[in-house]
């Protein structure tokens, strides 16, 4: 018979989907130019060009058997070399290529990283606001997903909630800074903090407590944001990392898990992922796709756009009542909805064919995300269409 | 603390991939063109032009954001409609594009297959011989590998042991035709038996036994060999198919499942290999690689050399006083060996640089593999090394 838990999971469906498919759907009636899409986050700015060069050259001058060869299972070794080396250049650490290993995207990521360190019905605890896809991600694992109530004052982290919630069958906590979809970065004092909470904690119970952070925005951070990587505050890190949103390929699957040389089996944990992956069917990302990003590590697609765009939605929304705390980073941005109820503040806000999506399914109730990541000529046009639902409905 | 059941895995080195470390040590020592390498099934032919020239094309001309952005998890719907419409040419089905879930390879099609049908506990059945990686692929989906020992005379079914083996417990059959290790295709009789069988004990049982056909050597079939589509003589199957060998791509980790209509919820199982994934972290394959290979659907790379290099080794083998059943397809060769003990025969064959694969880990005991995807020029001049070898040891 057909295993009844997956077929239950497709009654859950996603309500960012389902608001992307009714923005298409509008598009279709009045043009989706016309319509102010707000829901997905798909990077709206093109891949360097370095990397499409690189792709063309490949396919141009190499031997297809070995470009289209297979990867070792914890990927290219010259690829990991490069990984390590950039993020040794970057952020100080000490990485060989030894501590990372390839994945399809961050999800593939987060999927090996928690295989790795949690045995089914272990918890996985994160904080809200949260990327709603961490439930299947985790759940499906066999661990447990724990959410951490927000802290809305600042969208950092709630630490009293936190410390009650870091019981002994915790087995990793899942950090996402910048956060998807708050917006926020979290500070070197919120990853002081929340690293001294969780050693305190791994003495008192006499186990290891990982720290797996998903990093897909770390390259989109606004000017004059402290943004500490994560690792350097906690020895038991996995970093997370995919090249969707820093290289706008968000459809090749291509990331990493980067394992401090610290961590408790440092040199184990890339090969077990090895292992791991002969059971989620992952065996190697794509090679040609290893072997361009390996020559981009230290570009990015022209990001800026997204700055511009949060300048001009925090400055608008703002001035038309909207509590918000102003994003540091990635392309969302996260404001208190003008009513209680965001999903009914959502529903209405479509009359003005503004698609926001209500912040229930990120684990917080009263706020909306908008993802930005649209062209700033659109962004603007939208700004009339924000005056006129407020002035009309609130 | 790290997941103990991986750690222990790495105790489990793949016999294969030791075999092609040594390989490749030696060739340090005499010059690889000298080791006669049959130890690893890596193509040895190129990716058609088609499939390079269509690649460039793309990249050149393509909106970038919309080449690289997310494909639906379930594939691209006009690859998923073009896979469904090229195996209803070939094979006379009536798949849609909605029975196609384009997966990162015929690993990531078992992965979610498997996990369509099997509760962990449940047993999937295979036939000896097999691909040894199935065992963890099967095993860590939490389903039990259960494998029918091998039909020696023919390499085709031993259908008293699996009649015996196919109990209430099994929720799946995993077949491999054209076969690796033994190069044999199941016959149309083999498959009406082996359907019957299922039926009648799908009717004593009351439920499904799903058929799961692992097909990526499909293409690789040799002249006047019965080659059917398993999916034609049993309504229940799931067809899992890898680009890897027919187009020479193992590393873009491209394949599917396709879902017989006819099959039990037919129309929620390529859905649910979309939930699955969340779990697999799969998300989706390669967005370039399925448009890419949804324009070479019905290429392949230039396959002959496989049959070329079989009839020589074939040949010789026989000829040395091998008891070896002819291959019908696939690019391997499963001969009896020479003394009861195939490691010793193998590790014998080193002193002679003929690096053969000892038939115990694919669920046999005496033979030994031949992966012959290697130049036609290395086959005949390991001929000689045959010769000598048997000469001198037996």
């Amino acid at each position: 018979m057909i295993v009844q838990k997956y077929k239950d999971m497709l009654q859950g469906k996603s309500v960012i989907r389902q608001l992307s498919e009714f923005a298409t759907q509008r598009g279709k009636e009045i043009g989706y130019e016309n319509v102010f899409d707000y829901s997905l986050g798909n990077p709206s700015v093109p891949v360097p060009q370095a990397f499409t060069d690189t792709m063309i050259k490949m396919l141009q001058e190499r031997n297809p058997m070995e470009l289209h060869g297979y990867s070792q299972s914890l990927g290219i070794p010259s690829v990991r070399d490069k990984v390590a080396a950039s993020l040794n250049q970057r952020f100080g650490m000490n990485y060989t290529g030894n501590h990372i290993f390839m994945t399809t995207g961050a999800a593939g990521a987060i999927a090996h990283a928690v295989r790795c360190v949690a045995q089914p019905g272990d918890e996985v605890i994160t904080f809200a606001p949260y990327f709603p896809e961490y439930a299947p991600y985790i759940n499906l694992t066999g661990a447990v997903l724990k959410v951490v109530p927000a802290d809305t004052e600042s969208f950092q982290i709630n630490f009293e909630a936190f410390e009650q919630m870091l019981t002994e069958k915790v087995a990793a906590v899942l950090v996402n800074t910048p956060n998807n979809p708050s917006g926020m970065v979290y500070s070197t004092q919120t990853m002081q903090e929340m690293a001294r909470i969780m050693q305190e904690k791994e003495a008192q119970y006499g186990h290891d407590i990982f720290l797996i952070s998903d990093e897909p925005y770390r390259e989109i951070v606004f000017a004059g944001v402290d943004a500490p990587y994560p690792s350097k505050f906690y020895d038991n890190t996995l970093s997370c990392y995919s090249f969707s949103k820093s290289l706008s390929l968000p459809g090749e699957r291509i990331g990493y898990v980067a394992v401090n040389p610290a961590c408790t089996d440092a040199d184990l944990i890339s090969v077990m992922c090895s292992q791991i992956s002969r059971g989620t069917g992952h065996n190697c990302p794509p090679s040609i796709i290893q072997l361009a990003v390996a020559e981009v590590l230290d570009l990015t697609a022209d990001l800026s756009v997204y700055e511009t765009n949060m300048n001009i939605l925090y400055k608008e929304l703002t001035d038309l009542g909207f509590e918000c705390v102003k994003p540091g980073g990635t392309f969302y941005i996260f404001p208190k909805a003008l009513e209680e109820d965001a999903v009914a503040f959502s529903e209405k806000a479509k009359k003005y064919d503004l698609i926001l999506v209500p912040s229930d399914s990120f684990g917080v109730k009263g706020y909306f995300r908008l993802a930005y990541c649209i062209d700033t000529e659109k962004v603007e046009r939208s700004l009339e269409a924000f005056r006129k639902f407020v002035k009309a409905e609130y």
